[in-house]
């Protein structure tokens, strides 16, 4: 053991897939558990490319907080860093499947959910410190005490290669849309790469437009910065001037959810591979396609071998 | 329309139940979903027996609320009294299957249970007042304003028969022992058949032993007491010295949830049809047993022609 390639830090949770799509919440009979949050199926997806991967998250101290446990052993994600705290539930999340654009999620992160009680005292900072990459999202930024972990395992990195920042804004996590985009702000101050789609990019620099979003992220600091554009495909820019799009691959969409996880997770791999950024991008855009073609998210995880012959399809 | 036999008051939501039985909730791969809440399961339960049917309750402004509403109608259930509360997410609660005797639940009622938001001025006084019974439960006083609400209603009856309250005693729901044994007290002034089993009768009055519970529950001025002894049947004594006891009916348990339910729907029915009290506690009893032989609660509740049909078949 030499440390971890990946340790991601932020949600997790158990995601109630509807085993009937096209229809509203209201009208669904039959449901199916998967393991679930974006920093969990990011390790999920990286464990799946051969990557040693932890998560720091917590559960609840009860039934769905040990099915946490089981599932993150069955994907080959290393569970140290995930404990219970007494009192709060495990969070699920429900969604709704309107293909090929329309997945609305319905949270049940209440009375607060356990993985924004990580605490900054309890990381293991010489791991993350160690780690190929560190993989934050903006949900850990949202409320105390996970903000002040979030930004401590940020600033335990010293800006090293590879710091990533998910951008990863959900409104309804958040008091007001000025408090994302100013911690955001912070911990852009310690990241090395920033993901996010334009949604995500208008809410932590107020830029829109790909390329002026990706200029404004290089702008605070970050050394790439990938922009995630849905159906326009995605955009990297790195602070060399080097600059790689990827063109939408074409699939049958079942569920959009888990999609930008398993991007990220391709992401992770590739440029820890050390490929040039257009490969990087290539790989990682046809990772998240193969996911959005598949009802489940951290379930549906594809192997390297999958992606490379999404990729050479593609090409050819 | 000339009123409602049966008017409900209090839980509503969303139960998933495992599809996997034996194995703890960590082990479950997918759910079904059914309409839950003892206050809505007792209203099905009535509506079954022919009963017309209406319960008052809140959801969330949000899909499980419109599939609430949509699971009343097909249940022949009145919605006039369901409304959405803005803001907060429709219940929903999950339950652990180890028969004969063990179903853990896991509600995920937070940040707060719409149905808890009940008020005393969106009351219908006027059909409360007219309804051949209005059932209550504890869980409704754990908190405003439902508790003004649910006192408000009890208090429009005048001690009217049949004026019910369900002791129906979830620790989780309140800030302490004291708080609920207060409440009850309350609402046992209003109250003339008070529902409970064992352990919540020794909340509301402090009396575990069942002849001692009913007495103490007379004493509060009920006219009616049933206690549920669960394996060891059921026990009802009434202001004029009647006295009924059910033996338990042998049915393999499936899910235990829910049976209390059925026999209060069932009880409902005995009740209005004013059958001696042995046959309406024969009858009840035998209708728990019926939803406990099945997986569903809600789903599952029986015709008034199934459960002659076990009582006939107890007794032969």
């Amino acid at each position: 053991m030499t440390g971890f390639d990946v340790i991601t830090m932020g949600r997790v949770g158990v995601d109630l897939y509807p085993l009937q799509a096209g229809v509203g919440l209201d009208e669904v009979d039959t449901f199916a558990r998967f393991l679930g949050g974006s920093a969990t199926n990011v390790a999920v997806a990286a464990a799946r490319h051969g990557r040693r991967a932890a998560v720091i998250t917590r559960t609840g101290a009860d039934p769905f907080g040990r099915f946490v446990h089981r599932a993150l052993a069955g994907y080959g994600v290393d569970d140290r860093y995930v404990a219970g705290v007494p009192g709060l539930p495990t969070p699920v999340t429900f969604c709704e499947l309107f293909p090929p654009d329309d997945f609305p999620l319905y949270f049940y992160r209440f009375p607060k959910a356990p993985d924004l009680e990580i605490r900054a005292d309890e990381l293991d900072r010489p791991a993350i410190e160690a780690a190929g990459i560190l993989w934050t999202t903006m949900t850990g930024l949202c409320t105390e005490p996970s903000r002040t972990a979030t930004l401590t395992a940020l600033g335990a990195r010293r800006r090293a290669d590879l710091t990533v920042l998910d951008l990863d804004y959900r409104p309804m996590f958040w008091e007001s849309r000025d408090e994302a985009a100013r911690w955001a702000g912070e911990a852009l101050e310690h990241a090395t790469v920033a993901v996010g789609n334009l949604a995500e990019c208008e809410a932590a620099v107020g830029e829109s437009d790909p390329m002026r979003a990706a200029r404004a992220l290089l702008d605070r600091g970050v050394r790439l910065a990938v922009v995630k554009r849905g159906p326009a495909g995605v955009l990297a820019v790195d602070a060399e001037g080097g600059l790689a799009e990827a063109a939408p691959v074409p699939v049958e969409v079942v569920n959009g959810l888990g999609a930008g996880d398993a991007f990220g997770g391709a992401l992770c791999h590739g440029l820890l591979a050390g490929w040039e950024l257009a490969r990087v991008i290539e790989f990682a855009n046809a990772a998240g396609a193969i996911v959005a073609s598949r009802l489940a998210c951290s379930a549906a995880m594809p192997a390297t071998g999958e992606v490379d012959a999404l990729v050479r399809k593609v090409a050819a």
